[in-house]
């Protein structure tokens, strides 16, 4: 069956995200640094950001409450405006980053727009992933935009017979193991795995064995992979 | 041209939402109250919410960071860590309150589904509106959900486009009149106007003198409308 339909991931797939996140912290363990050590406080924003999850959901906003929140539990409530302050300007500092598109995205992308619907989905912020589309300058290129709440098996099904074929002549490129690729396989399609130097603890899994498992090193491969298979 | 579709906004039309952030700006005027009087906070709140909204759009999480932000300034980038936590925690109710449908609702939205195809369009945070949704009991009757960044007319050209038989033969029903009824009248679509009682001021604008624009007491006076024009 030939791949009709190429779903595409964003944060750390088309653009850099999780290196911002990482650069906010660096800054907050050192803004708390007479608190807690690093390592204990990366554990401690984990269990925070954990929790807060299905409250929050994902993106830039629940993150920088994450932040204020687990520096309040640190300092026993008692945490000193200056480190509010900055917790506030670290998250308005993220949502206002400039988009930087890995390399081999631009090229990559318009190739493969020329031959198959290109569909972006991805989850987080509805409001940032929009803006951050069209600071990219990527837009055109989309046959659809799903940003979504959740990435599971019922999603990929769903966003592929929307904006697709079905899901069998769909293929999700993406760098999270457990949000795009294995449930993208689940749901009948190809999983191509392009992972990004850094990996949200969150999105961590082992790869599937499956015949519609693939790894690659770089998007800049996908349009000859594709080319093969199809 | 009869009415085929039924755009439904969600936020004070179909639940409380609106009563939800006064509330808990009542309760944040008496946390500042040594510092500004209730008039002149929520002047302050406003100001940092217009400032943020370009970098936050819409929602609680948003709302919450301004609080905090507006709590700095107030006092200088000195906001004793009571105030924080107490807006931190403010922030978490109004994500984990209960969703309460105004009165006639469910069985508006029971008779509408017979004969319509429902579109829930509405603004806001992406994870919280979903929850909501759910919590409501309602989303089994929509044939579509569409949260979007911005309701303009081209919003509402593409959403009954993709959902309904194009703007021409779609109502769209809302409390706002600048985000729900003239953006709809604009793209060629019937807006009907339910008022609730309370307005955000960022949504308040004059009504329409167009004769697709119609204003109706409660959403149960929908499907009378509707009949009688069908």
């Amino acid at each position: 069956m030939p791949v009709t339909t190429v779903g595409l991931d964003a944060d750390d797939t088309l653009w850099h995200n999780e290196t911002i996140f990482r650069l906010t912290q660096e800054r907050y363990a050192a803004l708390l640094a007479d608190w807690a050590d690093p390592e204990e406080l990366e554990k401690r924003l984990a269990a925070t950001e954990k929790r807060n999850l299905s409250l929050y959901g994902y993106g830039v906003k629940g993150f920088t409450l994450s932040l204020i929140e687990t520096a309040m539990e640190l300092c026993d409530g008692e945490a000193p405006p200056h480190v509010i302050r900055e917790c506030l300007a670290a998250g308005r500092e993220m949502l206002a980053h400039p988009v930087e598109t890995l390399p081999g995205v631009d090229e990559a992308l318009a190739a493969l727009a020329d031959r198959y619907r290109l569909v972006l989905i991805t989850k987080g912020d509805l409001f940032h992933q929009e803006r951050k589309l069209a600071a990219s300058g990527l837009g055109e290129l989309f046959a659809a935009v799903e940003i979504v709440s959740e990435k599971d098996a019922d999603t990929y099904r769903r966003v592929f017979a929307r904006h697709g074929t079905g899901p069998d002549e769909a293929a999700m490129i993406g760098n999270s193991m457990r949000s795009d690729v294995i449930p993208a396989i689940e749901a009948g399609g190809w999983g191509v795995y392009v992972p990004y130097h850094l990996v949200w603890a969150h999105e961590a899994a082992d790869a599937p064995e499956h015949e519609r498992y693939v790894e690659l090193a770089s998007i800049a491969e996908v349009p000859a992979w594709l080319a093969k298979i199809g």
